[in-house]
């Protein structure tokens, strides 16, 4: 198993050899920090304001201190990356881009809301396997009193919740993708279609988006030859309770799917903690795998992980002129490179 | 001069074998078809609602009619495409979004404002050369009304325009880009940085975003060990008249600058059409590129095309925050494939 390259194996679905995971960095707020995951991201912060001024500068820090973190962890130098790739869900990604006059690094900024991390993983492993950039960053940010204001109202307001609403997470996860051999390769990418199933209730997006988790579930299986037993885990992104259980009927085995599924939305908060469908918001993806999931890939209880994040594409403006909620979704295979070696891999 | 693959030169600049432009699209609305390039244009509308509800809808039609055009001149089937890469101005990149919803193409949606169009051209042509997607759309659109009523206000108020302000174009323009061989080829791409003067008028992108303009194109220049006379033209984005004239100053050589470079804004409109400083938007590189330039470039005017499309950064919060206006310009090196036969390749 040597060389490094891209393949393609169908529409949207692409192999990769060369690129592995040579850093992570994860960022919560107080309240994720005080979910069951707590303990397994890399920073957690008492203060969600994090000194700025505006909860939109403190998305800022959310991304600066994971990009740290990941760089800091793959042993390169701030100034050595080739490339940030990443996004938010802030209009004209305020924090990606401010986040970048910082760090100096070239960026291409990206949005597919909550998908932005695995579009970001996707692509960045694509470029490196391919023999371009040698050190890319690959993550996104969210932060939950910047995203209420922009699309919802301000929490200040005191409005009532929907039962299905999810809350989205301050939060942020950066992948530090590498071409140097390291414990955990990226082996497969499968880029996902718009997918609208009719659905036009923002406080239920996991019902939006389950589809469009479900369609490219469906294409990365079928262009790996794969079933869902060759996983240990298949982990989506912001589906929550509501659309978890959706997916299950959608897969048409909800038991079995159940067993090798997570959800990085749905495993964020306790219960007690009332955020009603679970944690939503493109770092919530971003902060869980490259926190606790990734955690559990080096210590072996994982070998093989499908990570599919789902993103909602709406927006305040298609939402007011009546539009039906896109949904669209994103996967990145993972391996463990030992697994790899003893040949089982792509 | 066979092949195809990806070779880093420097930070950020990626040499491209392999990846040429299969066909072009480009649809303007009424006013940019009664200015100087109106003629070179696929396709001009007479009614820039186009039959729609909304300025959105209308600009998710740009999309479509770009993206219809470029695959029909590609010769490819509405089905073939592995991917669409690109973006648009609007929050959560609705029209990108939502076009997307129809035509199924599996997507990846970014967002660098009006550098979007090269940061798609750029990163589809990377993937291209790597082997994995065949066939690629990369293309960007903005609507001047959809534009206006987000950033600024709705026209209908009748407000006053600065003289150094742009005119943000309706406008889309898509490329298809593929892999098997054709007159015009992708040889290099330039990703860029944030780069901020402190530059904080939203009436005056021009100098806000020249200093990423001058960053990008003496990045790119160094990398692949070029200078200005080695390019029939340096095209960049949306400088207009006031950002063009500094970025002449940047380059050293004012008077010898202007002798090769083309801003896509300044050369949209006619100075009677009262415009100000140029045209801007998503659409306004997409469409120059994608009608206009690229025409020369097959009738053997331009052999050798630097196309570095700039984008200004901020967001209507980033500025009513007080923050200053952060720039970012991605370059693409284009090549007619004949010279490349000859040995004038990269």
């Amino acid at each position: 198993m040597s060389g490094s390259g891209v393949s393609r194996k169908a529409r949207g679905s692409y192999g990769v050899q060369g690129a592995y995971v040579a850093g992570y960095g994860s960022v919560v707020g107080k309240l994720e920090g005080a979910g069951p995951l707590g303990a397994a991201f890399g920073e957690v912060w008492n203060d969600d304001l994090a000194g700025q001024t505006s909860w939109e500068e403190a998305e800022r820090e959310l991304w600066l201190a994971a990009i740290h973190q990941a760089t800091k962890r793959a042993d390169w130098d701030p100034t050595d990356p080739d490339l940030v790739l990443g996004g938010d869900l802030l209009d004209q990604l305020y924090s990606t881009n401010f986040s970048a006059r910082e760090h100096h690094i070239p960026l291409a900024g990206l949005f597919s809301a909550c998908a932005s991390f695995t579009q970001a993983v996707g692509l960045a492993s694509l470029l490196v396997a391919a023999g371009g950039p040698e050190k890319v960053l690959a993550g996104a940010a969210s932060h939950h009193l910047a995203a209420e204001r922009q699309f919802r109202f301000p929490v200040e307001l005191g409005y009532q919740r929907a039962p299905t609403a999810s809350w989205t997470a301050t939060a942020a996860g950066v992948l530090a993708i590498g071409g140097a051999r390291g414990p955990i390769a990226v082996r497969g990418v499968t880029l996902g279609r718009v997918v609208d199933r009719g659905s036009k209730n923002p406080m239920d997006l996991g019902t939006a988006m389950a589809p469009a988790a479900h369609d490219t579930l469906e294409r990365h299986l079928s262009a790996f030859n794969r079933s869902l037993s060759d996983y240990d885990r298949v982990v989506t992104g912001d589906l929550g309770v509501v659309g978890s259980s959706i997916l299950g009927e959608l897969m048409g085995a909800p038991d079995g799917f159940e067993q090798i599924h997570d959800d990085c939305g749905r495993s964020l908060y306790h219960a007690s903690q009332d955020t009603h469908n679970g944690g939503s918001g493109a770092g919530c993806a971003a902060a869980v795998f490259s926190g606790p999931v990734i955690q559990r890939m080096l210590a072996g209880d994982f070998r093989r992980v499908l990570l599919v994040a789902t993103g909602a594409l709406f927006s305040p403006t298609s939402y007011q002129q009546g539009e039906s909620i896109p949904g669209i979704a994103h996967a990145v295979e993972f391996v463990r490179a030992w697994d790899v070696e003893k040949g089982g891999g792509v």
